[in-house]
């Protein structure tokens, strides 16, 4: 059925300034069947890819009972792993799964909105001292309780790590330190804990972006010859100024002001609502990226102004697609997320020094609980908030690694050691999301 | 408030196999404000454009009477040509505009899936026989009518185009013969004809689509050396092949038949269904295009069946989400068709032959006036239909062009009068589009 003449010999010469492929017409005098596989490239392998995200999904759900025994998220993986051994073994790495760009453009963002969107406010601002605290403190007494600590065990002859500096295990843990939204988010949908404890841990993931600007700070302070007091002082001032992301919160605000504002004359033309609020809080994003402001922290304050003051404004059907559509998208990002962080796990790209990566592991874990006891020791001395012994062990045990510090890791610069960065990346991320939540 | 440390100092250094990008870091010793606008160029454009359509969209209908007077893609043709100027003016052309694969690929599957899902498949396959009676004699009539007069026109010495060769003037009448769906949709949706008249102008505008196969074949013819007599049997067997689409209508009921299937398990995880609908259509137009079928037929095959056998699996809300989806993708890629076509036109690509370029206006309308007087004949004689001499002026006159023979024309290969029948091409459209519906 699909004999005919070709045509169309290849998709280059039908670009606009095409050119006749006069060659290969000519000496055509036979049907033959041919594929444009290049012509279609792009938009084809994206959309197999989010089919294949989604029939994975209507699979998970089909079995009732998996989701509960266990989450989602680990299924993904071991999908995940089973399709980058596949992608692996035919040696044609689709070159869509190894960008970050992609992870960080489109990816991430639909994940944010949602989660913003849907976000309790109330009591996220009623906890939002301690949230901060668990953030900026607890954050900085990871990254460097990790960082140092890795320090020592490089200076363990045995282990062969001399070679790796105090700067770059500092880097390295104040990339590893994080707790991921994405991973918290899937994972902590699923497992149902009490609200004030979701919040907790969820604020925490969001707000959580800022440390990328630490991490942006040991990049910079690696790129210089020599790092003098005042540079510290300078860049620990910058961090904070970013932490407290007054600019990401204002320009948040602004996009979703400036929805606020355009709804009033959609009346008449509604259908057009719910892709302006989406293109608006997408453009927050990109600005925000553009001009080296969280991302994240500019579209939670997006879809939060949003969900106030539009919400008023567009009618009933409207709103519905809009949350219909977020969740999909959302949805669908998670899963090609976590699909395409178990691809490019399988591959040639690490260095299994198994020390270092153990000690990786423990060290998180160990510095975490730590952290989330003596913050609280404080807290609960000031009255501010309580919490339990039992919430103290939940939110210390979900301190999940995902995708984020994934795709960090893979933006390293190229030096000796980013093989064994990226390894212990991975080990972190399996541990946490599977072995952290199965149990839960 | 966006002064800080440049710790991105261009996107290309932040690619999976980033390097360190250390001359600059090492010179940087003051806090200075730095944009990262490559990394973000390609998403932050389609945002900006989709956004720039959807205020336009807005804007219009703030003042209720307009789009009364004057059809919404007459002043998106405004709106476009300003744009284009603007950009010419500012001579950066954003590459976007210029490509005739995200014409294809991108904006033309959701207005076509648009159509098909939402045409009243009832009056469709009543009036089957006579929208097929327009679409292959009508359509072949109109190119080799236009082709050969046109190649009349060339003959005369005092206009200067006898170089124009015969099969060329054919190849351009192929184009430039077929109602264009895009603007039929966008101008019929707003002047209220009766449903009749509606779905045999719409119906021979969709499946005007085997015409780019008259298209593909004279691009055939243009590139052999010499012509057989077989050769045109051939031809003319694979174009008849074709325009039964039988492959066509198959791939596309196939997809459809799939999304039905897959969407009897979503009863669990509904969220998902209205992507999925979108995904398999989508698909099913990249199939087609791969295996050089006519994929406006297709996805509409697919779009039909999927109308009948999945709304009883799904959700009430998803059936919202996809009706309002398709509604809002398909108004927006509407949108951006015609402000692109306008920004495309703005240029120095054109050849001003006024001759050539009046008669081919002259030509288009007669033609297709003869051939619709005499199908129409044919037609009342079998007693097949009644259509009303009032009925075939609006049929005649409705004849509109639009953005599918522009793109066309800019995939002509490189010759010397390519920018003769660009500039054609142009002038019809915005005659069609412009003149012939601002006095309905």
């Amino acid at each position: 059925m699909q004999h005919y003449w070709n045509l169309r010999p290849n998709s280059s010469s039908w670009g606009p300034e095409g050119t006749q492929d006069n060659g290969s017409m000519v000496s055509i005098h036979t049907l033959h069947f041919s594929l444009d596989y290049q012509h279609v490239q792009v938009p084809f392998e994206i959309t197999l890819w989010i089919t294949l995200a989604s029939l994975a999904k209507i699979g998970f759900h089909l079995y009732n009972k998996m989701p509960i025994v266990v989450p989602e998220s680990c299924l993904l993986m071991f999908v995940g792993l089973i399709l980058g051994g596949l992608i692996c073994s035919l040696n044609d790495k689709s070159p869509l799964v190894r960008d970050s760009d992609i992870f960080f453009l489109y990816l991430l963002p639909p994940i944010v909105l949602d989660a913003g969107y849907f976000m309790p406010a109330q009591p996220f601002f009623e906890n939002i001292g301690t949230i901060l605290l668990y953030v900026i403190v607890g954050t900085m007494w990871n990254a460097f309780g990790i960082g140092l600590s890795l320090y020592g065990i490089c200076q363990v002859k045995y282990f062969n790590l001399q070679d790796v500096s105090l700067l770059h295990n500092l880097w390295y843990g104040s990339l590893i330190a994080a707790l991921d939204p994405v991973a918290v988010l899937s994972v902590f949908e699923e497992i149902h804990v009490n609200e004030k404890l979701h919040i907790l841990v969820f604020g925490e993931s969001l707000l959580n972006d800022a440390v990328t600007v630490l991490y942006k700070l040991f990049k910079y302070f690696c790129g210089m010859p020599s790092i003098k007091p005042l540079d510290i002082l300078a860049g620990i001032g910058n961090f904070f100024f970013f932490l407290v992301g007054i600019g990401g919160i204002f320009t948040g605000f602004l996009f979703g002001m400036t929805v606020a504002f355009t709804t009033c004359f959609t009346k008449v033309i509604c259908v057009i609502e719910p892709l302006f609020v989406f293109l608006c809080s997408y453009l927050s994003y990109l600005i925000a990226e553009m001009l080296h402001l969280s991302g994240i922290v500019v579209i939670i304050a997006c879809a939060t102004s949003i969900k106030h003051y539009v919400e008023a404004n567009i009618s009933q059907k409207s709103h519905t697609t809009i949350k219909y559509f977020m969740k999909i998208w959302s949805s669908v990002s998670d899963t090609l997320m976590f699909i395409f962080l178990d691809v490019s796990t399988i591959g040639d790209n690490h260095e299994w020094n198994w020390p270092y990566i153990c000690f990786t592991v423990i060290f998180c874990l160990i510095w975490r609980a730590l952290g989330i006891l003596v913050l609280t020791f404080f807290i609960s001395k000031c009255h501010v908030n309580t919490v339990t012994r039992k919430d103290q062990f939940i939110i210390a045990y979900g301190g999940l690694r995902g995708p984020i510090c994934f795709s960090l890791v893979f933006l390293l610069p190229e030096f000796s050691r980013k093989k064994l960065f990226i390894a212990a990346t991975t080990v972190v991320i399996l541990f946490t999301v599977i072995v952290q939540t199965i149990n839960k």
